[in-house]
Formats: structure tokens, C-alpha cells, sequence
């Protein structure tokens, strides 16, 4: 892969340097110390889901595998570390062969989890595995906390077409992020180009305010964008006055008008009339869109109203109230010794304040009732119960260093649909609530 | 500047792409109409400050200004945009030869800015301004919203270092910009060695729980880290018991120890501990750097306890409660034909629901009490009051196309500093209120 197919910041050259600066310096003593090369088991998981969420949504996973795949530390990189000193000559050359040669396995990208849910984990050397640390945890608790918000508002649309239009509410770069991650969680289409050429997302867009003022009147404009786009265009109706609006548009684009965008004032009322209107126009297979700060709450609230389609930006991209999940990277099992046949010992942090772990190399698995729904997260360190063995939720995903699992975005997005419907129905109500299974250690 | 140095996601080639699908509909519908030529005034501003916020931060400008340097439509994202048939060939010709050649003014960067603030002014053709108004708002929104974040953080710090260490919380690149509008907004320095490589902002970090738990005693962690590190290293001590691991950490590295890192607990309770234990060792000038989900609030509430530095994470980098600011970019004059000599005249959405706007070029000045502290944000359409020339906060940009305002981070850092003591006291007060400045319209 070139360097400039990268998601880099100017004159960054790799992913290396996604990662903060005191993974380098543990490198360096750990060299010394010649604790370095102890194999190593880290595992991303969150110790609770943000405040009133029913479950969470695995996502970026195929996103981290590119960053793996390009941690490298180049002449540029190295220069820059050497320059400020950050490490010595040593750990420089150790940097300058780093290729990630260990195993990855986690929840597939798309998949449910819950508090403790052992997301993803990370095998290899200490030396190599401490520093994916930051870049892993960007990737899914960005993606992750943009898909749960997607997940919940695409339940709360009830199969009606949800586009994404929040790049200008995030940085340029984590709304291709989001777009990608809003697709996974159930969205249709996104107005971001950059994440249809990335991507492949769908992409979609008609015009804005803008276009209808710099026009004389509102009529010229909806002729303009007709003529232009056709009139199975969606025509934007609350310039100035919107029952005038809506005349006008299924008077010049005809029955035959695509859509008409209502992107202000009280949705469900101007929703309800501009309807009446259309179909007392003859227009009754024109559409209706409508797009003002829509959340899961409002989009659910519109389940009535003659909408068929809603395009969301700012809660969407910022996870709804949530844009971040607290996912963690702890080491949780690591060798006696550098000796490669050491056993492993399992580690967790002791002190008191609500951060401890639970030490081990863990597995998941879902367990199900009689009628086939989820009830239970059950993870453990031992060997796996027989009637867990089938419905065990960590697959391979990096195999000695080598990407195993790469797979195509509407295959994520399937898995989702399927993961949430096998929820208990609890799972998409949108009030407040405890995660909706429990997580149980064996 | 080359592709390789822009801030791009994988095969995007230029910053052309973070651009809604909608904007090149609407270029390609006024091209057609022979619209897209008229003279046009985009403004960026905001309706409304953050609930509850006194002040905003601008951050991003620098940012804007590359990105507008390299919005160029190269073969590859023309052939994008004809494969999936986005716009037609008139347009794809237009496009090729784009390059922003407006003129482009101003709040400088780190200023301050209130509700209705004309923040950035962009003008030129309608087609060459309405392609920028997604990647403009992009950079805008997301960096201010940290920047502002950051801002209150380091008023409630009152002197006391910041470290930004929030990558891992944010999208990877998200958290390059965001270790950036941190500094702006008065941190120190960033754990993010993306950002120190980029923006050449200070990076600093030492260790984490991993080190300690790979090691088989604490005390082993303990020494390779001073062995590798120095005496003047910052030990983590909160693995176990605190109290022990001071202990031991003086024992080795001595009173010259650097720092002790506390990450959970009750802080101000165990920042007092720890500060009378090192005192009773003779470590006196170790200092005490606290991080555990720091925000604002937390930050001014240990303001009296004996703690030298803070680690701040996830809640700067997502704005802390507000991830997002709800900048607009809106076309508020244009002229009556494409005439280049045409006037102009103002415009501006008239429909009900909260979202209109107010018409025509704006200029905007900070009015001065007679003592020198600002007591209003004086905004207008027509001549500036004699009185206010010389307090307008409008600067040039870009000029006909050519960036004319470089400025290094440290600069926009200390103007923030100076825009900030400039504001009433009561722009510092974490409680929630107005805007410490009303906005008037003249």
C-alpha cells in the first residue's frame, strides 16, 4: 500500500505514530530491562457502556487491521524520535524493524457487546503489542460510539431510510470514519464523498438554502435544479414560505417530483400539511425529507408522521450524547519469562477507585434461550463449556502478523441487523435502561 | 506540497473529497443556469454558544487554510465523480481547473467569539465559495469545540500544567487537530507524537499500568524505568497499594524522583496522602500529576490540593459535553447578475423555526469599557462607527486566492490568552450562564 493511501496529517508518513509517547518510553525500559520480549496478552474491552444504553456495536475492527498492517517506523518517523530525544539509538533500531507479527482475535466487526465483552485481543511480545495501544482504542471508540448512536436511530426509523449528513459537525477525516460507521449501524446513505470514494457508501445530496438565494426568485432556483437534475430531484422547501414553496416545486417539476426537504420548524405539523398538500396537488408519490437536528428520540417521535425518509447529522457523527465509548487496552496475561514456551501468567491492576480488571486470556460467548434469543454475555479464563463451544463471539482476525479476516462493508452492516435482532426486544427501546444481557464470568 | 502531506483517508487525493455530495449538485444545476458566476458572501457564525458556555474559542483557521490551498479536483476524483455519475461533463471540465481564487477574512485564530460572530467570510463566484463550505465547517466545528473545551480547563488549572491525552478517545486524526485546538486553547503539552511531529507541540508521557504488571514485582518496573528514564522520571503508583508503591518509588529513584501519577481513586484525598508521604520522605520536589477522567469541574475542584500537574483525556478531545459547535455557513449576499461589477445584495432565509438569519457583508468590533474590559460584540452591515474602526476583528486571510495570514501555533496560543483576560471575570466562572458578552447589531 503507498504512503499517501495512508489516513494520515500532513507529513505523517505511517500509523506509527498514532500513539502516544509513553508507549515508546515503556519500550525503551522494557528493552533494557530485558522484560521486552514477554509474550503478552491485551485485551480491548469497556467496563460499562455509556449511561442508559441497552448494548453496544463493534466497529472499525476492519479499520484497525489497516492500521496494523501499516505501523511502521520510516526514516521520517525514526528522525523525529531520534530528534527529540524521546528514545535511544537502541530502541531506534528495534523501532526500525517493527512489523506486528502476533495474532488479533475479536468480536467480528458489526457484533453486539456488553460491559466486559473481550472486544479484541492482542497477542504477541510485549515490545510489540504495548505499542498498538493508541491507535487500536482511536479507532474503536470513535467507530463504536458512532455506530451504537447509528444502531438505535436506524431501530427507531423502522426500515425508513436514514442518510448520514454530519461531516461538517466533526473533523474532515473522523467523518469518513463516521459515515463508514453509521453505515455499519444501519444507515442507507451519506452526503460525504469522501466516504463514497473510500467507502463505496452511497452517496446522495440536492441543494441548500444557498442555492435558492442566489436566485432571483425561488421559483428560478427550483427550475434551475429541475432542469438540472431532473424531477426526481429533491426540491428544498422552507426558504421563505413553504405552502408556496411546495405549490411552486409541483408546479414546475409536475406530479412526477422526487422529493420535497423540510429542514426547519415544527417537523411533525409542516410533515402532516406539506403531505396534504402533495396529495391534494396530484404529487402523492412525491417524498417527504426532513433533516433538523435529528436524534433517536425525534426520529422515533416521527414514527407517525408522514416521513419517508430523515437525513441526520450532528448526533449521528458525535454518538448521540455519547461520542466516545471508555473502551480500555490492559494487559492481562504475560510470560514468566522472555523464554517463548514461559507460561503465561495472568496480571490485573489491584488498587481501589472502580478501574480494576480481571486478569487472563478470556473467551466470550452468547448464550441463548429455548427460543433462540441472546441471554446471556458469559466470558471466562477456563475451557469453554460444551454448550458454549458453537456460540463463541472472538474470531481470528490477524494471524501470526498476517490480516485473515477482511471482509466487505454490507457483510459488517448484515451482521449487525442480524446480532441486534437476536437481542431481547428490550434491546431498541430508546428510554434509559441497564444493558439489556448480563455479562457473566465463569 | 506534495499529496502525501495533506490529511487524507486512504485513495483520497486531495481535500476536494470532504465536500457534500450536494454542493457539486448545486454548482452543476447554477452552471447550467448561468447563476454560478454571481459575486457571493458566505458567512460562518453561530446562532448560539453551547448551553450554558460564556465564550467560545475560534481554532481551526490555520487548518482552513490549507485545506482551501489544496481543494483541487485531480484525475482520480474526477473519475469518481463520473463513474458514479455525480455531476456531468460541463462540470467535471469546471472542476478541473478549480482553485480558489476569493478572498477569504476573518477572526484570528484563538480569538473569542459570541453568537452571531461572522467568524469566517468567504467570497468569490457562488461556485468557487459553496464547494467549501463542508471542509471549512468540518475544521471549524470540530477544532473550537475542543479549543473551547480547553480553554475553560486551563482557567480552572489556574498556572498549573495541562497535558493533553486524549487520543485514544477520539478518531486518530481527530486527535492530531485535537492535541492542536488543546494547545490553543492554553494546554501545555499533548501525549499524541502524531501531533508533536505536525504542529511540533511539546509531547511528554512515562508509563502505564502494562509496565508495571509485565514486571514481576512493582519495584522491578519501578527501577528499569529509572534505569532507563532517569531519576527525574514520573512512576506510576497507583497498580497496588499507593501508599507501598511511594514508598518504594522513593527508595529507588530517590528524593530527586521527578513526579508520582495518580490515575483513580479519590484524588484530592489521595493527592493529599501521597504529597504528606513524599514530603516525610524527603521528597520534597517530587511533584504529583493527577489523571483520571479529568473535566473542567474536576480539574477547579483540586485546585487546593497539592497536585503540579494535570493529565487530561477524553473530555477535551470531545469538547467536554459539547463535541461539536453548530457553526453554519450561509450565503448572505450575492450579486444581481454575473456581472463581475453587479451590486450586491443581502439575503437570507425567512421561514419560521428558529434558523433564519440576518442578510449582508458583516464587519464586527469588540466594543471596550473605559477600564479596557470588553462589554459588547458589536456586529453591522453598514459603515463602522468611528469609534470601533480600530477595535474590528476581521482580519485578512486570503487574498485572491493566495494565503496571506501564516502564523505559528504559538502566536494564535498567546492571543487566545490575551482575547480571554480581556473578557469580563465572569468569562471564567464554570457555571453555567449567558454569553459574558451580548452581541448588538447596529
Amino acid at each position: 500500500m503507498d504512503v499517501a493511501d495512508l489516513g494520515l496529517p500532513v507529513d505523517v508518513p505511517s500509523t506509527a505514530l498514532f500513539t502516544d509517547h509513553y508507549e515508546l518510553t515503556m519500550l525503551k525500559a522494557a528493552l533494557a530491562a530485558g522484560t521486552a520480549e514477554r509474550r503478552s496478552v491485551f485485551e480491548v474491552f469497556t467496563r460499562r457502556l455509556p449511561e442508559g444504553r441497552r448494548y453496544g456495536v463493534v466497529a472499525g475492527t476492519g479499520r484497525v487491521l489497516d492500521a496494523v498492517e501499516n505501523f511502521r517506523f520510516d526514516a521520517g518517523v525514526l528522525g523525529f524520535l531520534r530528534e527529540r530525544g524521546i528514545v535511544d539509538e537502541e530502541t531506534l533500531r528495534w523501532l526500525a524493524g517493527y512489523r506486528f507479527s502476533g495474532d488479533i482475535w475479536g468480536y467480528p466487526e458489526g457484533e453486539v457487546y456488553f460491559p466486559g465483552s473481550p472486544i479484541m485481543r492482542v497477542e504477541g511480545s510485549f515490545a510489540e503489542c504495548v505499542l498498538l495501544e493508541t491507535v487500536i482504542l482511536s479507532i474503536l471508540n470513535h467507530d463504536s460510539a458512532v455506530a451504537a448512536a447509528a444502531s438505535r436511530m436506524s431501530s427507531a426509523a423502522d426500515g425508513r431510510p436514514l442518510i448520514e449528513m454530519g461531516a461538517r459537525r466533526t473533523h474532515e477525516l473522523a467523518a469518513v470514519a463516521a459515515a463508514r460507521a453509521a453505515y455499519v449501524g444501519g444507515f442507507t446513505t451519506t452526503s460525504d464523498l469522501a466516504a463514497g470514494f473510500r467507502y463505496g457508501i452511497p452517496t446522495v445530496g440536492t441543494s441548500a438554502h444557498a442555492f435558492t438565494l442566489l436566485h432571483d426568485r425561488e421559483r428560478d432556483a427550483f427550475r434551475a435544479q429541475v432542469e438540472s437534475m431532473g424531477r426526481g430531484t429533491t426540491l428544498l422547501v422552507d426558504t421563505y414560505d413553504v405552502t408556496e414553496a411546495v405549490r411552486v416545486a409541483v408546479e414546475i417539476a409536475g406530479p412526477e417530483l422526487g422529493a420535497v426537504r423540510i429542514d426547519s420548524g415544527d417537523l411533525l405539523l409542516v410533515a402532516h400539511r406539506v403531505r396534504q398538500q402533495l396529495d391534494e396537488l396530484g404529487a402523492t408519490k412525491t417524498k417527504i425529507i426532513v433533516t433538523s437536528d435529528l436524534d433517536e428520540y425525534a426520529i422515533a417521535s416521527l414514527r407517525a408522521a408522514p416521513v419517508d425518509a430523515y437525513g441526520v447529522g450532528t448526533q449521528v457523527v458525535t454518538g448521540s450524547g455519547h461520542p466516545t465509548c471508555s473502551m480500555v487496552y490492559k494487559l492481562v496475561a504475560r510470560a514468566e519469562s522472555a523464554d517463548p514456551k514461559a507460561p503465561l501468567v495472568p496480571v490485573a491492576k489491584k488498587s481501589t477507585g472502580g478501574k480494576t480488571s480481571i486478569g487472563g486470556r478470556k473467551w466470550a460467548a452468547r448464550r441463548l434461550d429455548e427460543h433462540g434469543v441472546a441471554e446471556a454475555e458469559v466470558i471466562g479464563t477456563g475451557p469453554v463449556p460444551d454448550a458454549l463451544v458453537d456460540r463463541q463471539l472472538l474470531v481470528e482476525l490477524v494471524k501470526g502478523g498476517q490480516v485473515v479476516a477482511r471482509e466487505p462493508l454490507d457483510v459488517v452492516r448484515d451482521r449487525h441487523i442480524t446480532a441486534r435482532a437476536a437481542l431481547p426486544l428490550s434491546a431498541t427501546q430508546l428510554s434509559r435502561g441497564e444493558p439489556v444481557l448480563p455479562t457473566e464470568y465463569v
